[in-house]
């Protein structure tokens, strides 16, 4: 397989801190391929790709072994690894260890786009402010990708910069949602138990920093409805099976029903923020307060539409492979 | 291990139909214990469980093999299997699988318990009727096991039953959602990549059919919210360090942070209705509508929290295995 | 796929002891089919099988507990799993597990045949006895299953006979060797690291009670050999390419090479015997000695030919699907 | 943990071709350490080492692709890989691969030694030159890693030392076997089903190149044996019960019974040799002969001693962490 270098490039973009509303830090996030191409061609061995750091400021991460910072795994951390526990940037905590996963999540796009299958998301909401649009794939790879909120509806832009420069002035962060569509699976994929289409995302979702909820389809709203509003009626369009909505989400019984996949995405608000918090000092055993100074971002949602969508492709690339799809 | 059988038949009996609002169909759920225990020990070889069928009506599944039902995976699971699917009672997709989770489950509770780790759940929403309260795992363990809407809050239980009864009066379903805490969870169970604790969980819960949508602790009002409202800030608590409330859900980094875990299940709205619905004849490829007769549940939620207990208890036994806290 | 039951009785009853050589322990080896069958087609749902111990004389085995038997996992056993662990029959550790190999197996076999991949095995040597000719899969598929001894050379049946009863006679056992060749395997099966197919295949074969090495072609006559000698030339035969000989035993680099695989299994002599033997009083703490009464095979290489077959069925058939050949 | 460089550096040392008896290519083997150690001590996060080829001569590989060399996987890796595999110093089929197993080794056996267990192996036979003494794991530790043969004994490294001169001479080689030994391992280690001691150290052992046998204990021996010979008797020593000798090789019903693991590798001669031998022209489909000429060492075995340990105790170290013996 031919792995373009450029592609790879343009995703690792999309995943960096925009000026104005992400963080200062900068990192060219240059990937250094080590081994598993050659002349531009995969080769079949193991690929390994490697992002350094290089924009580092470790010592203000000193105090948090003593003062964990709240939302943070800075304790829990310690009491898993014990003193060894590598504080710096978060260690294997950090956001930037999704770098990786938007490194790996460019190979499987590019895999899966030789079979029809095309991975594509966007912000759906910055805390109060959603866009309550449904969206086609088209809008997700065209408008979503050329402005910074990710936003795949351009009269929602200003109105969340604002939400999250409002946030950021306060010394604040703010919560999001991403949304994603899987378009071109076939049906089929998946295993009623235990490995579904929508339990390898999720696992797979739950490994981004910051998620704390998915749903499928109609999720969450389907709770509250009947049986005769949410089941997707079957429809022949031109000749071929399809549902009159999606409110399955494309899965159905664990496996991909042929209909796009679509799921959404909770991101919680950034833990580190400038505000004072409560925390406790463990050597003392005693109550004490915390205000992080640093770099952060104010909200991390349109960063993690990259870093959703790789994900999402590695678990695709994954199930079309022990499905036969792929090789 | 001993392993008490009684407490396997109330659990298997928690998963069973109530009269009034649970489909007619009667299974005794007995389970069979093939393997694996001796003198009422678990003998550290492979256990193995049994649940016969045995109040079957086959014959008026034929038909969808030609007419998929909507919301089911009967045309999906044709696609994968061929015309071997096995479409009676809806084979491997049907809701009585997860009788073998309640089974399997109840071991893994017996084990947990050994360790100070108790998993309950309670029916938080049936439709439009929510219980809004917040509560311990007391309320789970005592109320939420002594009446057949698995309801928590006194309060909520007639409304609920008229929601499901409302529905069934007009041949359809509800949703509804299962909220579960897990107690007594030490720090440190989990990895930060791949195999987090919401991970692991949320893969297991999506295995169970219905579910579309899981979220920990705040979960997607998450997405709305500012960081000094979201993160939980450390308190000592009598010598211990606790969080103050736990929007966390008991998870930081992908790795238990010592607070219980907390999370709520969207479950669908049955499929099977009565009233008439939209489908297609895959043999004249032609839209046609279909009305389905039989005994189902109105609403699964009340039973599928036995299953989500069950399941989530599979899944803290393993990470207690993996993290060393159990043998 | 279909699924022929009088295949799997014949694997079956290849694997019963035969009378006069094997222990007068009778069991019928009946399969009952729980799920995954319907109308005799797998109907890819979970195929679960099941052999129910009918002839047991449990008693004798209690002793053993406080004496372990040399040569058994009596005492390991109690280490790992505690009193708990059912020493009956040898509990787990028992021969008997095996027959679920050869159920399970003879499914693999079925679904390799379908791809043209045949397994078959032969009694190589009893003791003292080699049977040293070269057999080809015809040998194996012919003499070999038409006689008790699993033998591929006819003139060497009665030799091995002799090699079982003298030991019985003795009260003694004898070991053997298992030669297993599958054939019509495609080139590029199996991965260089880590699921080589001599490596799936070797996990597997030590899973089988009794197997103590493995060697894959040449295997350890390689180490005494030169390159020139060892190395499989490669020539065209009617336009294909193969090796000149199958030193490699038809895997290179971890990975199938197309020509046929071929292995060898060491077997030790059954570690139950009457004759006396030393061993520990664990309550006492002192040594004493034991001579084993019972019903036990004094040779189990004839019977380990079908249980060699079915477990490299089961590897084989899962390495298929890996690579795609299947489904 | 610590982690001691100097200790990972001896490894990779023991690792590197000695000079007279091995290849001429030089490599450093410097390890980088890209992540997960931080002041001398693992981090709990991803430890990730790098080795980079230096000493490279990839021309000379081009025309195996159309002349496949006799032995190795050049045109097995083509079949499987396609025309993007790379075939420059056999690719990801390179003894040079072992690096990295022997750098992952040395923190495995750094991890093991802190909880008393030791892996120690050393050359048992070059070719015709069999040490055919019985050592213990001192031998290993002192003779064997101050030798550039690794032989145990100091009175067979000549002849195995004209054994490769003498091979080379002829523009040939030789192949051995590796002798390797676990001391201080605790019983109750390993599974009856599927993830046996034995099977878990075969499958790794298949993923070290030119490894074509395996066998534990008496190994092949034993299919000659009376089980009155094979059985090992247990005995008090010293207030604990053993066993009398180790036939079993410290394995049975698949779980370590807390004598050494003991098990025997075979290496077969290298593929790659001066001297002309036939193989086929891909392009024309027509028998050719080739002469590799290059810088090859006549005999693996000594160099594959580091590699054996190493790859054992990577096992080791897992088997430990599953057993609940290790964390």
């Amino acid at each position: 397989m031919v792995l373009d270098l450029n592609l790879l490039r343009e995703e690792m973009d999309l995943r960096r801190p925009a000026p104005g509303i992400g963080t200062p830090r900068q990192e060219d996030d240059e990937v250094e391929i080590l081994s598993g191409v050659k002349d531009g061609m995969a080769t079949g061995g193991a690929l390994t790709m490697f992002v350094r750091n290089r924009d580092r400021d470790s010592d203000k991460y000193k105090q948090f072994r003593d003062k964990p910072r709240p939302g943070h795994a800075d304790q829990t951390a310690v009491a898993k690894y014990g003193e060894c526990h590598d504080i710096r940037g978060g260690g294997q905590f950090s956001g930037r260890m999704t770098a990786a996963l938007v490194a790996g999540g460019s190979v499987a796009k590019q895999l899966l786009a030789e079979h029809g299958i095309v991975v594509a998301a966007y912000t759906e909401s910055i805390g109060k402010v959603v866009d309550a649009r449904r969206h086609g794939i088209q809008d997700m790879l065209s408008i979503a990708r050329s402005n910074d909120l990710r936003a795949a509806s351009e009269d929602v832009i200003e109105a969340m910069r604002e939400e999250i420069l409002g946030a950021r002035e306060e010394g604040d962060s703010i919560g999001g949602v991403v949304h994603c569509l899987i378009d071109g699976v076939p049906v089929g994929l998946g295993e009623p138990f235990f490995d579904t289409v929508e339990g390898e995302l999720a696992k797979m979702m739950f490994a981004i920093p910051a998620v704390k909820g998915i749903e499928f389809g109609a999720g969450f709203r389907a709770a509250a409805m009947r049986g005769s509003e949410h089941n997707d009626p079957f429809v022949v369009v031109q000749g071929r099976l399809r549902t009159a909505k999606n409110d399955a989400g494309g899965v159905l019984g664990g496996i991909s029903n042929g209909m796009p996949i679509e799921f959404r995405i909770a991101i919680k608000p950034t833990a580190s923020i400038a505000k004072e918090q409560r925390t406790v000092d463990l050597k003392k055993m005693e109550e004490t307060s915390l205000a992080i100074e640093g770099r952060h971002d104010p909200c991390i949602a349109p960063r993690a539409v990259a870093v959703v969508e790789a994900a999402a492709a590695l678990v695709m690339a994954d199930l079309s492979i022990r499905g036969g799809i792929i090789d």
